[in-house]
């Protein structure tokens, strides 16, 4: 198999994106598209890994349309048969910011009711896939970037960023599917407490918790420890291995897929509830003020690193 | 809020406890009145926090009172909207002793159904409750004081007692129910074994394998280490984590709501078992003759540590 | 109760063997019979404990007769009240090797589903038990043998052993109860990685896990250290013992009961499949030629000893 790459999105794939893919194959290796589709499918010739980058800048918001293509993304490496999956980000610091505020906030309930979907859509099919999945996390990964990351068989994550399901802290709860990946991740008592605090874990911290597996220095090592992940199912015969892997997260798929409508409806009820719409619309409004005063902050920051010697980190445990 | 000192109780409440409490208002702080009811409610009015303590001398025998009182507090603490809960006891030994056995040794049956159905009912709202909780785990916490520690969300313990679902060795069963809470506290393996060796772990011990989080030097240290656990909610929007919580929970939950008939009268069946009523009879005259020669182990321990320098700790893992 | 020693297996029990052990009553302690059954019983009339002994050499593969047998031992361990059960093998090196392939490939498949339920009822009679048990992994315990030993409540192993569920390896599927074993043993996450991976833990690998409880230098202290296991539920209950266990397990237990049938033919479904009739084949090849060339291994193993001074043992972690 040669190195393909597929973008998908809720747009037409642009031409550009297909050249830049020619003209670099047999040199490019997990090279991400500069430009192009909101999820970008590069496979490893050599190795039948597909690397399947969420790509909608700055922060891959989990939009209706980002959330389409990484559906149907998740759809074309199973019918590719690649041998396994590794998911990043192209943003430098980002790997999602999880589900976007704006789809719940004063939200078009027809849109709100394909977006849930779309959302339920992506998580039977990565965490219920029959394919090894791991996740190369290369920036912080907070709410729908952890559900993602906990999807996945495998995490890898860089230095100094934050994961964790933190639904509690912006006045929403964390859906019955959600906690079954965490519960299928870390320890149940932990889990709970994560859940309830909305803790957002440290990289050191969650690899302590087992909320991921190992930290690399950089994208590159990330990527590199989820192939030697993925390199030991080589030698697993692939039908058993993915069916093995169903089989295990069985229950939590059926509870999903039994309870899709109600489970829609259940996020249109919470989304229309006041005081949501209130929280939702605050925590919008501090996101605008926070980017506004970034240059300010960042001013303070490099300042303040001038004149003290050295910040001791501060370490919150669960 | 100003500071309130409710006391519950299946007798009406003595205006000695009013009056105390509304002398020491802006001064006591979690407090406990020196006398009054089995069941003793203090709201900080700083913190929103209740300190419900058991009071029902000498230890905290759950009868059908004490627990009909518990569940009445755990009432009040949901309609006062209180921020968090922390669980304490009035003895300076025992947290609770656990079940009465005088419930169930010789029982009037209807009486018996009652004890059980507020047990059922007290297990239900504490373990189900959707604002915090914390126990501050001040003397020993055998069974049904194991239980009401595992329902709350934390727990901090004094040194040197013991805490443990111990029902195996008086020839009883731990309900399903209790099971589920030690699951939701302890790994799997760790619960199995803890319930069918009946298990009383040390401190030390209890905090090893994750069953207290903390060990505090005294009651008010305990308290303070609850209430620092509280504060970690208080930014989190309370609807939320509450609804998070009952969530997580909601499976358990679920199964005594749809089998609390069959639950008491499995409950009945047992106690009328044969070997259990001889079991739990030799149990009563045993405590009773260790009461009558306590002063006797107390004289010979004092002699002992007299003669010896210091006596070694002896520890059990499991 | 004096020191009995039965045997069974699918044809009548040789008279030599009850010979044996008549004249050992009072002598022997947990010694193995030199001959006789695939099944061995050694009660000791000390303890109470039954000894229960895989005897069919060369390494115990798990066929129709082997399991018929152990699943009448199990039945006869609890008929005969003992007090708790200590499962080891006949082989010097191997615990069992799991489910006899020869089962499976190419198939007489009334024969095959008499096998799968067999196997059923060795599963739900030792998972399900009311007496305690542990297992003396004297010897490797791939597939089958992990099974059986988690099925017990305690495990003591032998060095540089394998243990694991390697299932996929073999292109095969753990069926869902097997995976019940190992979800109540190991924590959640280890187990699915375990699963899908098919990973032979090496003993010290599995002490690490939480696979095996104990290190045992040979059978003898491995059987010991089983024995002080069980006593510890000396003064426990049994009645209520054996019902916290049965509880505790209950939902496991429940859904094969409720899905047998479904299950056997699930069995045959699978071994009617093209691809993994090959794999069979292909594994009962290798056997073979591994059997023939185990001469030229062990002489190659002699050589190289004694030419290299140490070899460094490679660690694989999970």
């Amino acid at each position: 198999m040669s190195a393909i790459k597929l973008a998908f999105n809720s747009w037409p794939m642009s031409r550009n994106l297909f050249n830049y893919a020619r003209s670099n194959v047999n040199k490019v290796k997990y090279q991400s598209t500069k430009s192009g589709g909101l999820v970008l499918i590069d496979v490893n010739d050599k190795t039948g890994y597909a690397l399947v980058t969420l790509n909608s800048p700055p922060v891959n918001s989990l939009n209706l349309e980002l959330l389409t293509a990484f559906s149907n993304a998740l759809d074309e490496v199973k019918n590719n048969k690649s041998k396994g999956m590794i998911l990043t980000s192209s943003s430098p610091t980002v790997f999602t910011a999880g589900l976007d505020i704006n789809e719940m906030y004063k939200p078009d309930y027809a849109r709100a009711r394909k977006f849930w979907s779309s959302l339920q859509d992506c998580w039977l099919k990565l965490y219920g896939s029959s394919f090894p999945t791991a996740a190369a996390i290369n920036g912080h990964s907070p709410a729908g970037g952890c559900l993602f990351a906990m999807c996945c068989e495998y995490r890898v994550m860089l230095p100094k960023y934050t994961i964790g399901l933190n639904e509690t802290k912006l006045g929403i709860v964390a859906p019955a599917w959600f906690m079954a990946s965490m519960k299928n991740t870390i320890p149940i008592r932990k889990a709970e407490m994560a859940l309830t605090l909305g803790t957002l874990f440290s990289t050191e911290e969650a690899l302590k918790l087992g909320l991921v597996d190992e930290i690399a220095k950089d994208k590159a090592e990330a990527i590199a420890k989820c192939e030697a992940f993925l390199k030991r199912y080589e030698k697993i015969p692939q039908m058993a291995r993915g069916a093995t892997k169903q089989l295990y997260r069985q229950q939590d798929i059926k509870e999903l897929e039994s309870s899709r409508g109600a489970d829609v409806e259940l996020f249109i009820t919470t989304i229309k509830n006041d005081k949501i719409q209130t929280s939702l619309g605050r925590y919008i409004a501090f996101l605008k003020w926070k980017k506004r005063l970034k240059p300010l902050i960042q001013f303070v920051s490099y300042v303040t690193r001038l004149v003290k010697p050295q910040k001791k980190k501060k370490t919150t445990t669960t």
